[in-house]
């Protein structure tokens, strides 16, 4: 069970809170063992048991798909089974997973995929000619013209070049080199490795990596599987989340009294914050990165997606290019992209790349070899990232569908972005920044002393407690904020815009009416 | 440049000979690095260096996409920009990539991916019927009907239940539980992430895991990157490259001086020797396992691959299960299947599993936690990996089609196997074992004097330079042994069976002419 602990011991590298994984092994752990095997023979111990196995790997968490996630699971299983429940179904707004909610895939992506899967549809007339032609291109690029083929192991070379150029148009021209973009198995992938390429050092001198809290949670488990030192730097909520260079220097000059720190990460537009970073803020982001020679590692996987009125995606990319050779010749820069998010939400696919500016031409040789060892990213997500990159062009067959689908998916996300904001903001005791872009709401409840006292002597976070009892009373699935990082005695639940509008409606009537309930039963 | 260093230290984890890289980034190390920046700003140093990067990926080795294959890729831009080779094209045989090598994939397995992909066809009455019901199964198993949504981090349920049926009748019926298989992203990913579980302790405390030599470089790479003690124990070449159990205990008991030995990894059929193992010795390595008190790792990819008159492929769990409970109740054992080789050859794709026995319930609830870091394995691939295990039945349409093109492949593999071992023996100075199984041949090759003398002094390794040498001349792409590991002062190379009939003659030929005239220059 959990320990009662404060917030900023539950994000640190040597307590698993948020995850213990009771409930994920409950089934098996329920058959007792046999002390004896049927021939009598006293059984030997086993070589592999939490006490002597890899203790890196216990300190991960990752509340995304923590233990409110098995109990959804688990509650799906008992309502088909017929258990009566207080609720018809699960909805599992806990994860920014597109297709899964109802969001349809786009039209010309899917059919050069089958297209390249099952290359005699090529000959099929009702195929696009411009998705055929897609589709050869690709298969060309494959050995043996197959997507069965291993491709380099940094990526297809036809795709990585797509990238450069969709990089190119997207800065207003910057350059970009093909040899400087990795394919990825999606963007938590290229973290990692980026990450892994960072990390050395013991005691002081061990590297320290700069995170935002809130922060997506691959952070703080790539971290701990690494063994570096998480270093906490807190977005502003009062600002509509914002990032303040004072802050970000507070974390450092504490940090370095018992770290090294040497990288800094950003995610922009934010998860699970969903703010969308202004240009002024990025420079001064590269300022600081300069100044104290941190490497840059910019998460902007969220790049289409951007609702608010004001609110534009500024690459790391494009403003450190601007801000001329001082910082461009100079500051090293990752960043991320994938196939998961903004219109096209593939997830399943598992595609992704990064971009790496200023890298040591031997630390990128060893990055080529890493990579190589897991031989490629999987091709059929390679295809799916050039598509994205290479979408149809205004004239060409599928173009005004592709465009259709792409708007239609963007604006019914914009409004679900503003729904859920207005929503959320009605209810006492609830208080919702504005969801500039992302994916996601985070916004603020308030749990009343009772139910924080009750939670604590479960040993659970207050906030696990509430969305645990949300799940078993509305079957609604959220991610406790505990999962992220927030400001200590605080308390926040993550939640995807993602279903479907009059789904979401429901939804979040139904998360009002929890809690005004719950308000009311614990005061 | 490589230093030139014996076979043991050349393997060991603190030299870096197999993959200096220093090809990879000739390029970019060509161009001169400004001193100063345009504006006249001395720039500043770069956060990260070869000197301030993770010491342990410095160590990894991966020589199957080393420098020999980075040549390669040069020699085949040099020759499509028109300069003049003694040859007409590179014939890559370095690795099993059997669609670059033109072998076609199942026509059933597109069919389904497809139709997966793009699910409109559903409604294309020229896609037979069993193709349309397997993939509407898949599609019924993804979040939303999409292969664009995440998966469950162990994998697809349904999928997890056809592997467990199909390792059930594989193995005559021994029960297979759905939860204790883990899909993955190719074989390699589950390798990984087994060994990221078991390595801990520092010094003679930290852990060492037992792997053959010759092997696949992904253990040794696996281990470098995790800083685990690799154990090496040497394979008979003079026995077909059999396993004896004296060699595992004397290279055992050596290593319980310096480190833990806690997991011993088996190839079968091996990789990169070909050999297929008796039934009695995958049980004298069970009890040696159970004896020692080591956690096994069997590397089965190979399962479909077996070509020698004689020889039948025993999983480890099927042997372990008929030991009696003595055994089967008690000896860990991790087994990985993938896509990737036997008659599908689908690499591209990145699908797998692992099946875990025996694993104590908490070691397996971190487990389940650490692959949800990563979400899922990509959703295409385990898509083809519930067909590979689930492909059509007799009586299904697609069922004769499907017999016929496996056994077209799988028969050609048989005959390029024995054409192989044939053609190079009969090269003075080449021996080569049966390929009794997988896709390639190790034969050992004879290396004059004069030979390895300018080898090592150019720094590098005999075999190294042998297949450069062979690469420059004929276009041929091997594999030195000395990537794999080898006793010292022999030499080898590791060539594909891969190529279609007629054009493996043909390089069978040109390797043997090669090899003459090789032996003659330095005689």
């Amino acid at each position: 069970h959990m320990p009662s602990v404060s917030f900023r011991s539950a994000l640190s590298l040597h307590t698993c809170t948020t995850l213990t994984l009771s409930s994920l092994s409950a089934t098996r752990r329920g058959l007792p063992k046999p002390k004896m095997s049927e021939n009598g023979v006293v059984p030997r111990a086993k070589v592999l048991t939490i006490d002597t196995m890899n203790p890196t790997v216990k300190n991960v968490e990752y509340a995304v798909r923590g233990p409110i996630v098995a109990r959804a699971v688990e509650l799906e299983k008992e309502l088909s089974e017929g258990m009566k429940k207080p609720f018809a179904e699960v909805i599992k707004a806990n994860i920014g997973d597109a297709h899964a909610m109802g969001q349809q895939p786009i039209t010309f992506f899917r059919q050069v995929l089958a297209l390249c899967s099952y290359p005699e549809l090529l000959n099929d007339s009702t195929f696009p000619e411009d998705a055929k032609s897609r589709a050869r291109r690709i298969l060309q690029s494959c050995g043996g013209n197959s997507m069965g083929s291993y491709s380099a192991s940094q990526g297809i070379d036809s795709v990585r070049q797509d990238v450069a150029r969709y990089i190119e148009r997207r800065d207003g021209g910057v350059p970009c080199d093909p040899d400087d973009i990795y394919l990825t198995t999606g963007a938590s992938d290229g973290i990692m490795t980026m990450l892994k390429l960072l990390v050395c050092g013991e005691g002081v001198t061990r590297t320290g990596v700069m995170i935002s809290i809130p922060q997506y949670p691959l952070y703080s488990a790539a971290l701990a599987e690494l063994g570096a030192v998480q270093i906490n730097y807190y977005l502003n909520e009062e600002k509509c989340w914002s990032l303040d260079i004072s802050e970000l220097q507070r974390a450092l000059d504490e940090a370095r009294h018992h770290c090294n720190p040497r990288a800094l990460c950003i995610i922009n537009p934010g998860n699970p914050t969903g703010q969308v970073q202004s240009r002024e803020c990025i420079e001064d982001v590269i300022r600081f990165a300069a100044k104290e020679g941190l490497f840059l590692m910019a998460d902007e996987v969220y790049q289409d997606n951007v609702y608010a009125d004001g609110c534009q995606f500024h690459s790391f990319k494009k403003v450190l290019f601007e801000m001329g050779p001082e910082y461009s010749d100079t500051v090293e820069l990752a960043s991320f992209h994938s196939t998961s998010k903004c219109y096209m939400g593939e997830c399943g696919f598992r595609g992704g790349y990064m971009e790496i500016i200023n890298m040591d031409d031997e630390v990128k040789a060893q990055l080529t070899k890493l990579v190589s060892v897991r031989l490629c990213p999987p091709v059929p997500g390679q295809a799916l990232m050039d598509l994205v990159v290479n979408p149809p062009q205004p004239g060409e067959p599928s173009y005004d569908n592709f465009i259709k689908e792409r708007t239609a998916t963007l604006s019914a996300l914009a409004e679900k972005a503003k729904l859920t904001e207005q929503i959320l903001n009605t209810v006492h005791g609830i208080s919702c920044n504005p969801v500039q872009g992302a994916m996601y709401s985070f916004p603020r409840i308030i749990i009343p002393e009772k139910a924080v006292k009750e939670a604590t002597d479960k040993g659970q976070q207050p906030d696990m407690f509430y969305c645990m009892k949300m799940l078993e009373e509305t079957g609604i699935c959220l991610v406790p904020g505990s999962g992220f990082g927030q400001k200590d005695g605080t308390y926040h639940f993550r939640m995807t815009i993602l279903p479907p509008r009059d789904k979401l409606q429901i939804l979040l009537n139904k998360v009002k009416e929890f809690h005004q309930k719950f308000t009311k039963h614990y005061s």
